[in-house]
């Protein structure tokens, strides 16, 4: 029976928020779901709504605070950290939806971007996902309802796909591979010590920036199989099976998404990229197959870092996406120049190691209603600033993105070294603009220009611009001065 | 002179939810509009206002209370009714937004699909149109801002098409054909006892799910000549004609949107077809010209029934669309194969018949804020199951929507066959799925994959998956022991 | 340390909206943001935050006041007015979000297209900006994360482009010019007597219709330098370069974004096309350079004007962007035929002269939540008619929007010729369909479906429609009798 809702939200919001004039913080969230609680009329149902609608008043306010001004007259270090907390381009541990240990393994989801804020509209039908099997063990067959890029972040495995014949590959660390919405696949982690680990990019095709997994055989700690959406009678006629058997066999708990198999089984699911890919008939040949990235010649080497890219122009699985995947390398100690992507809006995850990260945002300080440099600008007359200085500390699991056009660098902890896998969305004809190193942007330009440019005479902006001679990788910022991650 | 609003609507709202604690649902909705009517103070847009406000809030409050979680406890079938009322994905009568009788025949516009619910913005650019002419009218010249595909589902007419010249084109059942956005087209129902049918799918080009149709000779039941939208000075300029004469030849009233048509008019708008085309300019040749799809190769066929497709990669007037249109005729009593597209989103119009609909739907039963399979597995872990059984009764001039990677399958009744008419959007490289008959994907799993996926010996899952030897139509569900739409 | 909301704002606009019923329109807004600042609990953000509701309400009351249903029973004349004033798609001096006189020249930014009204919600990633430049000055480097294409409505300068390598390029008035999203550019208007004005169309890359600008060098009455956004410590280590003179550099104030620059200087700038463009690395050759669009065939010509077009299929610097340039020049006393785009959303700023703008516009008129002609039938059945008129007085400066399907017309004042530049978006296989003029689409059709259409003998029907024997330019309308500009 439907839910009625005797006394309006609306009202009840208005009395709880009155009422909570003079509550800090945290106790006004706690106290209007209190009041959710308490009241006698609600059902269950209308407590569940009441308790969503605190949340939601909750979040948009905090919104609020965070997206229109905030004062800046605290000191530099307080401001940084405050920021780090509330930019809404670095995702941490709590903005993964689930953190699901699932059997012999664990699958992670990234939050909507735009539950995080309207300013990532621009990736909405993008999401992200993490997944971790155990050694030796077996991945039961999905669909998804969105264009699945995977990197293989750790171990050694192989990948079933189900189109009209069925292919299998094997992958390992590395590994660039593409699925194509909708269509089945599988796959084991075949190594018997290390777990497996895959990064997803998955492009949505239903509902915008919203996707789900189809299981034919559900149960256990998984949905249920999705054949008992269907009524009994015409799963009979589709199987010509009677229905104890049918029920029988779809409604037995499974043992899980993610399950162990014998070493007989996972060397059976192991044997056939030598005999299937010839028969394999994916359209475009060779380029279906996966790529590993870090084979690749990379486009940027020296003793601080290594980049590898794989543009969709190259890689055929890529194509119609419009996605790059990128592969960074950060030294211990090391940094990447500060530099921008002309189109592309990059979706970076750590895969290993700790550093920190960078941003010039001038979006992120405006107000809501207006846009452009110029309400920036009225701000700047009035003494306020212009860009936000997003920070971002980096370690194993974290998400950051770089919108298009926007400076930012990346760096490494003293001690660890840093890998960190980029899915670049809208990257046909992206261009890196670099500003430092030997090819930075200003030194393209013309004496005269950086000279009135800079109202500097041209030889000391030289000066400025031509000291680093490196090209993308640096040596990083001197952390003995500050804790390096605050840098 | 503008209106003002002298008592702020969101107060009187307020004293209205307030005041209907104890109202039932509907009279709660009554009770609103009530209020916004006795307001004395109000003007009369300021009452319209008002009860908007109510529409809205009265809508926004049903939407919470079937989006949000629904308590299971209940009986299945009481249930499946619930669902049948609720579900987003089925159209009726009452989801059309006019049922205009327009003279000679009638006009329908299916509503918005984010109007219905935000789990259909993926199709938010795509409307649907049917149009019933009577035997031996004519449907006058009017132009669209939106792409048209249209679908012939009943009789024989011509349409002609202006662009640079004018085409005309025999038409007839079966027949698929693309008016180019903005093209004005005019068409006759050249049979003298049958009515003319045709479904349009509606592409929009000015404002995302809205589309406007321009008529320049207007008047009658049907809207006003565009040009009356200009000054009078301004069409003296543009027609040197006199404003009197201007005014009496706009202004006059018209017989209508679809009007009769003497034998000897009919007779003079079918002559061209033999004629006119070979001067036709469309760029693309015999593509541009209609097809019949019914005349296509059947891509499945047995006595159970048949489905045609047509392809936009081999069809030019798809092709810059990227939809497909396919038509479906179930036999009495058999059923389509339990399957899903692989990326396509399919909007579908019963043309006649009677049957059922079935879809496994995890999207419709996650709550708003969250989304992919990990709430649908707090649910299951909490004793909720995960896929919504979404079901539809079909029968002539229902609609229905199956999002991309969604299994669903559709039977028709005992006693009456079934037609359904497919526009597949986004159907680029999309692939169907089948989950019973000969070809689907269990079968094509690796015997190892299929025993630890169902983990059951892999002989039993065999003859759960290889009993059905038909591949796309079968005997439909048993339909003696249920009521045959409920199955 | 971030605010706290301590009297909830939804609170407050209850009592201020409550409080004044009997203000009248332009008091209200006054008193609500009043009531703001005299709340002595509230803090400075406070205070801003409540002021900005105040305007939220206010605008979003304007806005239901303007798209729900007006009285039309006043007389026409009065009518009229009162639409110049509300329609959506003109945009005069007040749309523009900033009037910046920045140091030697001007910047203003047309506000998103979908504050101003969801109608406009097609072109929502679409910007358009002015800017000009006063004789003999530099406009510093700058990138933006957006697509450019840009119009020289006057003067001439020397545009220089930072991509692997560096373009520099000699512009003048007529020219068309794109820049790609992200790349750093700089230019000079180097005429000593005239200035320089650019017309830009911008598609957002970033966020969905914001755009900002980044500048290396900041300072002075432009936003700081985006490397200031970086901490020093990275920025030390970037560009092995001791902090003191880092800041020194960075911090220093610049002369601002437009800058006077002495004539030795302009002339070293300007040097660079004859040598530069052999090495410039622009992937598809000739067609990157600027293209003077007044040099191209025009497409219509006689004495009452001329029309200039450029479509995406044949200029490379367009392509990828499917936007057409189009410029018009209409003679004093003339105007244009009407007439509609069949898919293009036309984004049209006047460039000088003195005119007029009308348009057919059946979307103003109708309600928002339901959209079609059904709803505009109900109306014409209730006797409301169905197409709103839209007009504009059109003089250097206003921008205006023709979306697809729409017949609209322009003409010019009997004393001033009247030049316009066009941007069309979604261009592609885009036709312009003539309702006057020996072309215009009645002539196309047969003679009995123009009888059959204006339920008028079709002598009459050709009358009307073949007296005017000009194609595209047409003498004016009569403007001794009516004001010209309301015509």
């Amino acid at each position: 029976m439907a839910s009625k809702f005797k006394l309006p939200l609306l009202f009840l919001l208005i009395v709880f928020v009155a009422a909570t004039c003079l509550a800090s913080k945290d106790p006004e969230l706690k106290q209007c779901k209190h009041q959710c609680k308490v009241q006698r009329q609600f059902d269950e149902q209308q407590k569940r709504d009441c308790e969503r609608s605190c949340d939601e008043y909750y979040k948009m306010k905090k919104e609020r605070e965070r997206e229109k001004g905030r004062n800046y007259e605290s000191e530099e270090e307080e401001e940084e950290e405050e920021e780090e907390e509330n930019n809404p381009y670095v995702f941490e541990d709590e903005h993964f939806e689930g953190k699901v240990e699932i059997g012999e393994g664990r699958i992670r989801v990234l939050q909507k971007f735009t539950q995080r804020s309207e300013l990532l509209r621009g990736i909405e039908n993008f999401r992200v996902s993490i997944v971790e099997a155990n050694p030796s063990t077996f991945v039961i067959p999905t669909h998804f309802d969105a264009e699945i890029v995977l990197f293989v972040a750790q171990g050694r495995g192989t990948i079933t796909v189900i189109k009209e014949k069925r292919g299998s590959f094997d992958v390992k660390c590395g590994d660039v591979f593409r699925i194509p919405s909708g269509a089945p696949f599988y796959f084991i982690n075949k190594d018997e010590h290390q777990k497996l680990k895959i990064v997803k990019l998955l492009q949505t095709t239903s509902v915008p920036g919203r996707f789900e997994t189809f299981q034919p055989a559900g149960g256990g700690e998984n949905p249920e199989s999705f054949y008992t959406a269907f009524s009994w009678d015409l799963l009979e006629a589709a199987f010509k099976i009677p229905r104890d058997k049918l029920e029988r066999f779809f409604k037995q708990r499974r043992a899980g998404t993610i399950i162990k198999a014998s070493r007989e089984q996972i060397r059976s699911l192991s044997q056939h990229e030598e005999i299937i890919p010839k028969i394999w008939p994916f359209s475009e040949g060779e380029t279906e197959r996966p790529f590993n990235l870090l084979k690749q010649h990379p486009c940027q080497s020296n003793k601080f870092g290594r980049l590898f890219e794989a543009y969709p122009d190259e890689f055929g699985q890529l194509r119609d996406l419009g996605v790059a995947v990128a592969f960074a390398n950060v030294t211990e100690g090391s940094m990447m120049a500060p530099h921008y992507n002309s189109k592309a809006m990059k979706i970076a995850v750590v895969v290993d190691g700790e550093g920190g990260f960078q941003m010039a945002c001038p979006h992120f300080s405006s107000s809501s209603g207006r846009s452009g440099r110029w309400s920036e600008q009225e701000q700047e007359q009035k003494g306020e600033r212009s860009y936000q200085k997003i920070r971002g500390r980096l370690r194993r699991g974290v998400v950051f993105v770089v919108p298009a056009g926007h400076p930012f660098s990346v760096f490494a902890s003293p001690n660890h070294s840093l890998q960190i896998v980029c899915f670049e969305v809208n990257a046909y004809g992206n261009t890196k603009y670099l500003l430092a190193g030997k090819d930075n942007i200003v030194n393209k330009m013309e004496r005269v220009a950086r000279e009135l440019g800079f109202n500097t005479p041209g030889r000391e902006v030289e000066r400025m611009f031509k000291q680093q001679e490196e090209e993308f990788f640096f040596p990083g910022p001197n952390q003995q001065e500050h804790e390096w991650a605050e840098a």
